[in-house]
């Protein structure tokens, strides 16, 4: 079995978690290996094995309790495995798949869970499995079904590449598919038809004049969108298209529910058929309540916006404040050119050290 | 092999060649069967087999020549063989692959090959392959390249489904795609990228308004037509899109060479990324010519535009007058349901029997 050492500097930690293969489906032997781990090596943790997934945590009866959450699997391999390292020093990257997504988190969490025996509060790590497929694989909805309590607590927050900023809250994202009809004919008749592409023109026109808007909640600014995604219509060379689809995703400020976002899709394009293909609702950023509060202060008072959505929502619809906070930058995720500066990992670290030793 | 009485009533030659499956690539047999009845029943005919493409002809010395041309393949079988008939007299339908197109064309042509051994003007008959599939595959371009003079003359009548109308001319047809680009990016940060299906608003909004020309040549009537056969584009669903495709399909009059009609729908779309995938230029009516003038007095004097493209634009290539005229509604070819009515086939027959016989 892979052998990780919990104490050891959590760069190079990140650089043993990389070296183990993940792929979604397939974390059987990293699952062993934390487990094996945290079993040997955090004697004071509570720890559970549900599938692919590692709980731990402590019962000390502190009043308050933060749930650290990271995914282990990675999207597939790309020509990026082993890492390697390039530079040094306050420069020094490490690169390879899953630098960012999320093993850069993964051994942060991993890190303190070993080295604090006594944080100042109670503590819950979750790594768990298929993040990167389908929701209904993620092995956090599994542990909500069949370990709900070990999903508690006063924040959350979910190691996901922030590039080390502290990023609160999340987006919602719904997506839609409008239906266009026509009347088929041949294209040498074609008064006798009617174009369905043709048709797309307004719809498409209300897309390329829509306004998105942008909204301050907390002091955080969410920039929402409306964007066609997929168009796709057509019979063949010579015949008038009796049929064409658009999909759109809308990407929405944690303000609006999922609900108000389909009314308001459904405004946009008033008069069209509709089918809402998918929604998650997005979360508010919650950073009044006292341990994100507690959280910014550590990180130095900087926060940000979180724009995309990631299981952060999973934590919010549970009621819980929750915010991203990991090494790394998101846009160099499921790339193959995945890298990560270690000054990352070792800032997070530091920031989440000085929150949970006091 | 399959025996035919080119005697026979047209209705019942239709019906014996509907019969004889045919589907283009597999037109030995029915060839094999028209040139064994032409050798046998019209020993007054030059005959010559070209692949599967059967040729005849008088060489009687006649000031003026006419080609009858009809092509002996079919779509595929559609659960639509043997033939059969309905209702009887006026209303008589005969129901069946190739009833329309085009076996009542190509059972005149035969009948009168064989019931005319003295027409007025010399004749030639071209029965062919392969009209149903690819351009390059065309009996009548082999023919073309391998027996040129067999299709020299001072009007082609090509039997395709009129209604039984002489249809004169036919429009040209171009395919064009216009390529839309963007710059990708996740759709949670649509702002760093540029959405290629938002783009198509305008060309689409172009194509909505375009006014179709309508065009009188020799007193006939042609609608052109510009018009979105096919829309494609999007990555994934939360990616803002790079590229979009519309392709579209402009229907033109015989006043216009393709270079011109090429020239007007560069112009529509000025500022676009376009590329010709097609084009094929059509065919002037031709009406002042004396054969043609002669077969709209046979026709009495009923003739209309055609609008489709049909192997007539080849005849006009070649620089004769050339029209369609054949039994059937050219909306029911290629359906399933494909069925004629038998007067259709008595009706061809007569008005060419009055222009040959005189």
């Amino acid at each position: 079995m892979a052998s990780l050492d919990l104490r050891s500097d959590p760069v190079d930690l990140t650089a043993a978690l990389v070296d183990i293969p993940s792929v979604s489906g397939d974390e059987a032997i990293i699952a062993d290996a934390v487990e094996s781990a945290l079993r040997e090596q955090a004697p004071h943790l509570e720890v559970v094995r549900n599938g692919n997934a590692v709980l731990a945590r402590t019962n000390l009866g502190r009043p308050e309790r933060i749930v650290f959450a990271g995914h282990l699997d990675t999207v597939p391999v790309n020509d990026n495995l082993p890492g390697h390292r390039t530079s040094s020093g306050e420069d020094e990257v490490l690169h390879g798949l899953g630098t960012v997504d999320m093993k850069g988190g993964d051994a942060v969490f991993l890190h303190l869970a070993a080295t604090l025996a006594e944080p100042r509060h109670d503590v819950t790590f979750v790594f768990y499995d298929c993040e990167e497929v389908e929701a209904d694989r993620n092995g956090l909805g599994r542990i909500e079904r069949e370990l709900p309590e070990w999903l508690r607590g006063d924040l959350a927050v979910v190691g996901e590449p922030s590039n080390a900023v502290v990023e609160a809250g999340c987006q919602g994202t719904l997506r839609a598919e409008i239906r266009l009809d026509g009347v088929r004919a041949h294209t040498a008749r074609a008064w006798m038809g009617t174009n369905a592409i043709h048709a797309l023109a307004d719809p498409l026109r209300r897309l390329a004049e829509y306004e998105a808007r942008t909204v301050e909640i907390d002091g955080l600014t969410y920039r929402e969108g409306l964007q066609a995604v997929r168009v796709s219509g057509g019979v063949a060379g010579n015949v008038v298209p009796d049929e064409a689809v658009l999909a759109v995703n809308h990407r929405f400020a944690p303000d609006v529910s999922v609900e108000q976002a389909e009314e308001h899709v459904r405004t946009v394009f008033d008069g069209y058929d509709i089918t809402v293909v998918d929604r998650s609702p997005g979360a508010l950023p919650g950073l009044s309540a006292p341990a994100t509060a507690e959280l910014v202060r550590a990180a130095g008072g900087e926060v940000a916006a979180k724009l995309g959505w990631t299981d952060v929502a999973r934590f919010a619809a549970l009621g819980m404040p929750a915010v991203n906070f990991g090494p790394g930058d998101p846009t160099l995720a499921h790339t193959r050119q995945e890298h990560v500066r270690t000054r990352d990992i070792r800032r997070v670290t530091e920031v989440l050290r000085t929150l949970l030793a006091g």
